[in-house]
């Protein structure tokens, strides 16, 4: 496989509506990509939307948007995996680069959620004969997995609230971010409306609209497009049982646990050389399990990291540094194109106010449902892989 | 890039109504290619599936459908390209093998088609902005460029009949297929109900429910999997601008023509080297293109092969040989499947009263929308390759 890098990149603002059609708003992000890395022209848009059937009447997008963008002839396809499917399309961009089937790809994800209905469409994520019928939720399933995680580690009541607190500050500082709250307390979170008990407004990510690209090519010719390119180091798919009930140890999210070993091993790298992980914390108690999934808490000890400050800028293991799904926003099928181009920012030193000291390597991880698809992808500046 | 072969088909037939749930028969099929190739596990699974989200209310499918079918802790992702969904699934499935990403994956399709409300669901594979509010459907722009077709060439009035008949005939004689009509005449398609005119329902593919899936592994191990290895010798995709209105020659479908070509270069073949056609014929007018667009016609002159027995099972390039979508059915994300498993039974002398006599090389597309992606796969029997 060739090493494959990170050339380019492009990011809408998120917003809780933007006036552009679904297509537009992809062929926009699409462009600013192309743009950041010189090229005119690409052999493949690997692109991910998860809502546009029912909430755009859109079931072509991948070469809807290709047409939008000016790109003639191109290879288009449409990826998803749920609520991941952002990460689903850099997976196939990744292996279209590492195959050598294509040399130049954009991959790119847009979504407008700002329609009726929304909530029903997104249980669909859920299992429709089996789950849905009982009334369940993305946020109900999480709901579920917080209840059994306080039920089993007793952690107190405000445990996960920091999480909130510190992706607030974070996205403060992101002039892209949704949310600009650098003043968020404990307090806030606690007391916003309960959703799904004891999940509350601020423990969950918001319904959001937005575009995000990146251009991939051979790591071997980066630098013709990028002074500074950024290696796609790992790139890895795993899955978990579909229902949260038909698994043995639903609080240890397998398939996040399996998808990072992958990952690191692919890279040949241990959980130590990671110095940030921009996660997919669509509800505080799915970033508290993640972390402890790849390894950097122990079981039930995931929300000592929100308390003592390791997650935050300057901690030992900073944590969803523009805002995250949380607070910078969470267009679903964009989101995780969103994550490669913050981590692109933080490695190669342009992420203005959140910028980590010299940072090295990132992991990224993007969940489909609750727990059930996780992808994982590791990244490096291209001197330090 | 390893070479990739075909090493397990598994395909349920093709019937107007399954009994089984969307999930249920997808891993169906995703069982009988595992059994085929007598393998327990596999890295992957890429799905595709074009209906399920307003259908069946299943957005997650690929993930839903590997849980079923006991793939534990595998990769699974979905693909689309609209009606050529099923052969995007196959394209990832090759790059992540050719790549060295996975060794063997599952690539499977599966729809169920049998509900209220599916015409305007499939019309979301137009422009909802710019065709759709027309009135637009699958069908009437399919007629569009039926109606420019006997425009520009003045063809008889029942020259695209034929195709209809030996779709038919091919049927017939392939027991999963939908239809069994051997006798079916030009007369009684051209008395058949005006649908969209020109199209007449026998000129089109009917709506289907079925599964289909093929297992995947790289060329050197693949008699460790199949005595009979099929290779799949390249695969393309390309796409021509959205809108019918908006190409310069819309009845030459370029994107037909550049996968088309692009998938005979990385095989570095001629088209006068494949012995059969497995054609995207949802209606025959875009078979009749088809045949043009990858130059087994010159245009204008595509219908003259139906005519002259040149596309019938005994004739120089038999077409569409187990009935193809027109008679075997069009179950959309698994029609491109259905075509594998039928190219393999060709190569490998297992197609019953259809087989062909030592057929060597395979050429398949699909089209997603009216042309506008279209994905093309050459196959070789191995010792052929």
């Amino acid at each position: 496989m060739r090493p494959v890098s990170v050339v380019g990149i492009g990011q809408t603002p998120v917003l809780k509506e933007h006036s552009e059609s679904l297509r537009q708003l992809g062929a926009r992000a699409v462009r600013m990509a192309l743009e950041d890395a010189n090229v005119d022209d690409v052999d493949a848009l690997y692109l991910a939307n998860m809502l546009g059937d029912e909430l755009q009447g859109q079931k072509h997008v991948a070469a809807l948007v290709a047409d939008e963008a000016g790109l003639r002839g191109v290879e288009a396809l449409h990826l998803r995996a749920a609520t991941a499917s952002g990460a689903a399309a850099l997976r196939v961009g990744y292996l279209a680069v590492a195959s050598g089937a294509a040399d130049v790809v954009v991959v790119a994800g847009v979504e407008k959620m700002n329609a009726p209905g929304v909530t029903p469409v997104l249980a669909k994520a859920l299992d429709a004969e089996r789950e849905v019928p009982d009334g369940a939720t993305l946020v109900s399933q999480n709901a579920r997995l917080m209840r059994w995680y306080f039920r089993a580690y007793n952690p107190p009541q405000d445990a996960l609230a920091p999480f909130a607190v510190i992706a607030h500050r974070n996205a403060s500082r992101n002039p892209l971010a949704m949310f600009h709250k650098p003043d968020l307390s404990v307090a806030d979170v606690m007391d916003s409306r309960l959703i799904s008990p004891p999940i509350r407004l601020y423990d969950c990510a918001p319904i959001s609209e937005g575009a995000a690209a990146v251009v991939l090519a051979p790591a071997s010719q980066a630098r013709t497009f990028s002074d500074r390119p950024v290696n796609l180091l790992a790139s890895s798919v795993a899955t978990d049982r579909f229902r949260i009930e038909d698994r043995d140890k639903p609080l240890e999210l397998a398939a996040a646990r399996l998808s990072a070993q992958r990952a690191l091993q692919q890279a040949q790298l241990a959980i130590e050389d990671v110095n940030f992980f921009e996660a997919h914390d669509a509800f505080t108690i799915m970033t508290c399990l993640l972390l402890e999934a790849v390894g950097f808490a122990a079981p039930g000890e995931g929300w000592r990291l929100a308390e003592g400050g390791d997650i935050s800028l300057e901690g030992r293991i900073p944590l969803s540094t523009m805002g995250g799904l949380k607070a910078r926003g969470h267009p679903i099928g964009a989101t995780a194109l969103y994550q490669v181009c913050e981590i692109v920012l933080q490695l190669t030193g342009r992420a203005g106010d959140n910028q980590l000291p010299d940072p090295r390597r990132a992991l990224m991880q993007s969940v489909g449902g609750a727990g059930v698809t996780v992808i994982t992808h590791l990244f490096g500046l291209q001197n330090a892989a």
